[in-house]
């Protein structure tokens, strides 16, 4: 068994990873409905104003600002209601001096009205109204373009849809958006000792339960992407480099666990030409990536560890996704010990601006990643942290 | 036009409606795969020890601790190398006293051995090695169990199933997991003012392009559920009442936009007997609910509070999912006034531990929804916050 001659630090292999990817050109147009959490593909600029006219922002009474300038509570303007319209009718009435028209928040205004009087600020009797403050030009009135303006941009290439942004793409009309092929990822398990069902001798012989496969499965599923699974292969040289070869062809990426260490069975990392291969990461210090391809390590934990220092940043790139994982501040509850030179994720449980770490080591221990939700990361020249620090959480 | 009599506070409307709510039932077994993001059904005991044996937690040599004892950097103890294996293979060999096997991490401990040496603090020469330092008994083992102990709770009912935590039930021999049906959320959206297609000259009438249906469709997904779309409903009564019965048949939950003010045309808060009917909540005051059945509002962003405020717990509450939103401490960058009386929703962009309010005021306003990725609650007895104030975002 041999060890890594040199780790490369985090930050450079990062770079060196994503400086290798390219971002996926093919664009589909789907129905607002299926663009949910897609990547949008082009910069939408707005094609009408919206409003499209100037319309009432109260429930109210349409007037000429002017002829409310007189008005006070104890000697009130009257002014009589020539019609009355609700939200998305027009009214064909033209407000003249000592007139008004009832509206509804969202009406258009009518012709020779500049300004809204609240309902509550207007005592009706019958058809006339006495108005008992003065209102001025503009007044509780949306301009015309004042949400948004023909021709500017309201969503940028690379976001991530939400419900929002689908709402406000079916406002100004759109029926269809263009979005992102999502990234295909080929997932492939390697190693003698998996199983993929439960057989309790054959666990007491010490083989393992294969679990990688729904884990990055799931992860590839949560971070923009398509999963393919290439099923769980054998130490076998020609074996692994077919199987490579395969799911590299069909796909954008490619993840393979196990098999990334220098362990006589560790094959997989010569099946690829590696950018870099053993980083200062911990845990998941066998890391290699080059030719689209990660070799990832078999422990779940440090794949985990892996997907979200390296895979998910690749997966956003190729994707084009303005991404960026949500950051909180927090108390750090216990100290964080940690070895100089590496680069560690700590799994943390944050909750109410507290970080609470997960003690559990191992780097195959998968109920510590069930008990958090998030990670600190502690760059390679700090010792760590001391309980009551101020830390930066990641979420995931 | 009438106006509500009495606003029911926040908190108030907030228990009734989820009082009245009950869980779903139902229970579906699906695969691994298909469980990403849905809600565990029953609490999950582990039926293995994991590990299921005791195993090196290092690549090393398991020994027994006692003869390391002696050692010394300066006078190394030497032990036989009798065999060697790698993870998912067994030795056969027992470990006597005087002797070692060679072993990988995750290698079950042979008989005999008690603890392992980490291969860097073992001088290997031939089939000998060279121990410098003194191992205690159990040192750089896992032991059986210690990660999950057989019959213990590893995941718990309401969970919402994350890639680790499908890897977990995978790494324990479930090939299938039980959860919640989805709730099942029929949309219905009403208002004569509104056109589902881009047409110029209808929107310079004042017409509105319809945007609920989409922005309920995106949110109802985000949070647990599944939804039903029923169309766009003209202001009549009897066509309003027919739906929601319709959909409130086939559904768990009704979302019903439009209608739920005093105007002549504000009909859908009729069709239903409604347990609480005008809340503080600001925007999104006319908010009713009652008989599994919530009457919006029409203009988006006031849908859109309503959502956020009760929508998604009732969702959560029908999922049976242990939900809570995330929420963030964060500097305030901008002052926020508020009335009393109101719980105000203040739609902010969180990045970076701050805070920015958006501006953008009017309930119509669907451009700040799409600018905000979370907001701040202000309660009724609170006259808004200043710059630079700590408060926390709950992001969406």
């Amino acid at each position: 068994m041999h060890e890594f001659k040199e780790l490369t630090p985090y930050r450079k292999a990062f770079e060196l990873m994503l400086a290798d990817l390219g971002e996926i050109q093919d664009v589909e147009e789907v129905s607002l409905k299926d663009a949910l959490g897609r990547v949008l593909a082009e910069d939408i600029a707005s094609p009408i104003d919206s409003p499209p006219f100037n319309r009432s922002a109260v429930d109210g009474y349409a007037v000429r600002a002017e002829d409310t300038f007189p008005a006070r509570e104890y000697s009130p303007v009257t002014l009589r209601v020539m019609d009355e319209i609700v939200a998305g009718e027009e009214s064909k009435a033209k407000v003249e001096p000592g007139t008004a028209v009832k509206l509804m928040t969202g009406a258009k205004l009518p012709e020779g009205a500049n300004a809204v009087v609240m309902q509550e600020m207007a005592g009706r009797e019958g058809n006339l109204i006495r108005v008992l403050r003065p209102v001025a030009p503009g007044q509780n009135v949306a301009f015309a373009g004042e949400d948004v303006r023909k021709g500017e941009t309201v969503l940028e290439k690379g976001q991530i849809l939400r419900p929002q942004d689908l709402a406000l793409l079916k406002s100004l009309g759109f029926k269809t958006v263009r979005v992102r092929r999502k990234p295909r990822v080929g997932i492939i398990i390697t190693g003698d000792e998996l199983i993929e069902e439960f057989d309790e001798r054959a666990l007491n012989e010490g083989k393992i339960l294969e679990s990688n496969s729904v884990l990055l499965w799931g992860l590839v599923r949560q971070y923009f992407g398509e999963p393919v699974f290439y099923g769980v292969i054998r130490d076998m040289m020609e074996d692994i480099r077919e199987a490579i070869e395969k799911a590299r062809a069909e796909n954008d990426l490619v993840l393979v666990t196990g098999g990334s260490a220098f362990g006589d069975r560790d094959l997989a990392h010569r099946a690829v030409r590696l950018l870099f291969h053993g980083t200062t990461i911990k845990p998941g210090r066998p890391i290699g990536y080059g030719e689209r391809v990660f070799v990832m390590s078999g422990y779940p934990a440090a794949v985990f560890a892996q997907f979200h220092l390296f895979v998910k940043y690749a997966l956003a790139k190729l994707a084009g996704a303005r991404f960026k994982p949500v950051t909180v501040n927090a108390e750090l509850m216990d100290k964080v010990p940690s070895q100089l030179g590496r680069y560690e994720f700590v799994k943390v449980w944050y909750e109410d601006g507290k970080a609470r770490p997960i003690r559990k080591r191992g780097s195959g221990i998968i109920s510590a990643l069930v008990r958090s939700n998030g990670y600190i990361a502690i760059p390679e020249n700090s010792e760590g942290y001391l309980k009551g620090d101020r830390v930066e959480v990641i979420l995931y």
